[in-house]
């Protein structure tokens, strides 16, 4: 048998099986999208990252070298090309709640409504660059291991998925739906790091090693905040869809939270220049200037197969 | 020197490298493939997926709109073209473990086999739909910041993670080797979400986040039962190999599990309706409707400086 | 609006866009990599990875069927091709170093060391497959899940981590900038196992599962360790970058550290033959010989609504 040729038994056997799956799909609902509209693909929403990520860190990504002779083509042709490929994917994402609701409820064109959108972001660029500059500067300064910033752009996870929450935050603000989740879900893949697009999050903004972190979506996170991997900011309990209230918890000023932190909680307040340490498990406010750290003699300690403490 | 040619000194110098690698592999072994049959590749176990996730959500992640006039041409395509490449791969798998044995023992036809399993699974699609949809269900329902089950399918990793465990345990069931862990492994890679094919998992899962999730191979887990991102359902200490007992733990129904939340041994059983906090450790079973929380006192606590406890 | 193609009015509307963008290069530093030099692109990195795979366990991802008759050939073309591909990027790192200096301080020439490391690393080679044959076979005896050692070479992310490691491991002690950690993040991203490429780690290495694991520059472990997902090797406080110092914890020989374990600092010595339980917290050191665990009674614990403990 040739591989990827279809064996003639293999057609005639298989009728059965196409026609229990066909059935599956008159059947099940919930899972099929057969409407014929589209919906923005993974693929495309990975590659308009892609494309934003050599716009917002010229020279780092590119196949070609960038100087100050080439800058403006290059960078022109780019910018051109994805806010092309940007409205459409946008386009596809404000249909698919036009028809999640059965009839158009907007009285507004949804192309040009996406147009005007995936403009904006592009007049963004400048302020959202700003605010990487100072998160990679933020990130060069708490972590000794890095030799330069060079180094934090083309690696490491955390900012990369800072990067991308600060786009699909602007997007979100604009009432942009699905697209700007699975923005930060392709991130998600890519660094292990979890951030909702809905949350709100400050200036100097360092996530360190970044794998297993979770930010809910109405987390609030005030500036200079460093989180290592595995932190949660997330929920006590699962609140009601339609209880529309702040679930996750609020991170002053100066806060550092150590690896593998819980933190839960709407009403959660960590006060500014407070640190917890790795480990906690924390469901109430703690206020400004407090260490909290997992007591070190909590623990059951045998030694040459004797009991210690 | 142009990049990709090869520099004549190099190829010199190359040859006693090159005669040491060869060395090597004569010298080393277990870390050779050299009998020269195929393995199945982490790259077609990967391609296996993409086609299966397209006939499990169709109109989702396929770059044509489906509608119900081609519906039925793509979809019979498709599973021909699956069923001939999940065969050929099966194969790869079922001929690997008799080439371990040094003999075939199996008087079986290895091909007519693989086909037979590969045919098996497309026949189960309706079923793994089914359960599917009730994942899907579970995941929104649980979680007020998904928009719609549109996301969940679109983008969410513990459904992904799910979706490729349901599929890698059917194989696993029919005692495919190899190619069932590839998959869950592929997953792990693109969620963070480890779960071993041979795990027992009932109706209406969902794992929220994900990443850092490990469910280990004779875990058993109940109906509507939820784990956060972290949590480990492993084994208490490493057993040998040759007592094939349970290492891990049991979920009873509706039972959750809080983030980083530890779960450790065979003989542990987490009663219905329990809630396991966030970063416990637990190594002893639990009866029903039991919330076990890591304490909140048991921190020690520095304000401006001073212990406060 | 054909999809890619340029609507006229978004050329027009963009010129405004694409000044405001060329503006922010102009005035954001840091982020900015326009001297019209190359760095090594990520793409390249994982490009290199992928090859050496292939040389360093011939036969378990090529395309082709690797026997006695093919293997010398085979090789030997991979060999020289990647000492091409090797000693670009390597020598692009050693520009980047270079130019970051204003001026060339190193009276060598970039090109020719760049060679002589890629041929340092490809004669290094049958050093690293002892040593990877060394951790697979610890990884084979210390998980009774694994079927064979082929599984792990094919799919074990941990054992994926810990190859990548010591391949970056070899270049970093040869002063190559930027791309260790390059591919030691490239590892990170497809495993979740972060390992900094200073990181000093014995024979018999195994990492289990793996996500979330952390592992700083200036760790040091013994032979015969074992970690488990999400356990962090970390540094106590942030260190000045000037002072150069141990900011890691050092682990002896047979250490065993169970899953989410956070061990900070960089005086922090666990003796050998030592077992740390999960989601244990650890800032100071532990004798030979020592089992540490998070107390089972440190609890709280509501049965049907009723405080228990």
């Amino acid at each position: 048998m040739i591989h990827g040729k279809s064996h003639p038994k293999t057609v005639d056997e298989s009728k059965d099986i196409i026609q229990g799956i066909l059935n599956s799909y008159a059947q099940i609902g919930g899972i099929n999208h057969l409407d014929g509209s589209n919906l923005p693909s993974r693929q495309s929403v990975f590659d308009v990252l892609e494309n934003l990520k050599e716009i917002l860190f010229p020279g780092y990504f590119e196949s070609v070298c960038l100087d100050s002779h080439n800058l403006p083509d290059v960078t022109g042709q780019k910018v051109v090309d994805l806010i092309d490929v940007l409205s459409e994917e946008i386009y596809k994402s404000l249909c698919w709640k036009c028809t999640k609701k059965e009839r158009c409820e907007q009285l507004i064109d949804c192309r040009s409504a996406a147009r005007d959108i995936a403009l904006g972001l592009m007049k963004e660029i400048p302020t959202i660059r700003e605010l990487l500059r100072e998160d990679a500067a933020a990130t060069f300064s708490g972590d000794p291991a890095a030799q330069s910033e060079h180094e934090i752009i083309l690696s490491y996870p955390g900012f990369l998925a800072t990067a991308v929450y600060r786009i699909a935050h602007f997007l979100a603000l604009q009432n942009v739906p699905l697209m700007p989740r699975m923005m930060t879900e392709v991130a998600h893949a890519q660094t292990g790091i979890d951030i909702h697009p809905g949350a709100k999050i400050g200036r100097r903004f360092c996530v360190d090693h970044g794998t297993g972190v979770v930010i809910g979506e109405t987390a609030e996170i005030g500036d200079d905040v460093k989180l290592y991997q595995g932190v949660t900011l997330g929920a006590l309990s699962v609140a009601d869809r339609n209880i529309l209230g702040k679930r996750h918890p609020t991170l002053g000023n100066n806060v550092t939270v150590y690896a593998k932190a819980t933190i839960l909680g709407g009403d959660t307040v960590i006060g500014a220049h407070s640190i917890v340490g790795g480990n906690v498990w924390l469901t109430h406010s703690v206020p400004e200037h407090t260490k909290i750290f997992l007591s070190e003699d909590r623990k059951q300690v045998l030694r040459h197969g004797e009991w210690v403490i």
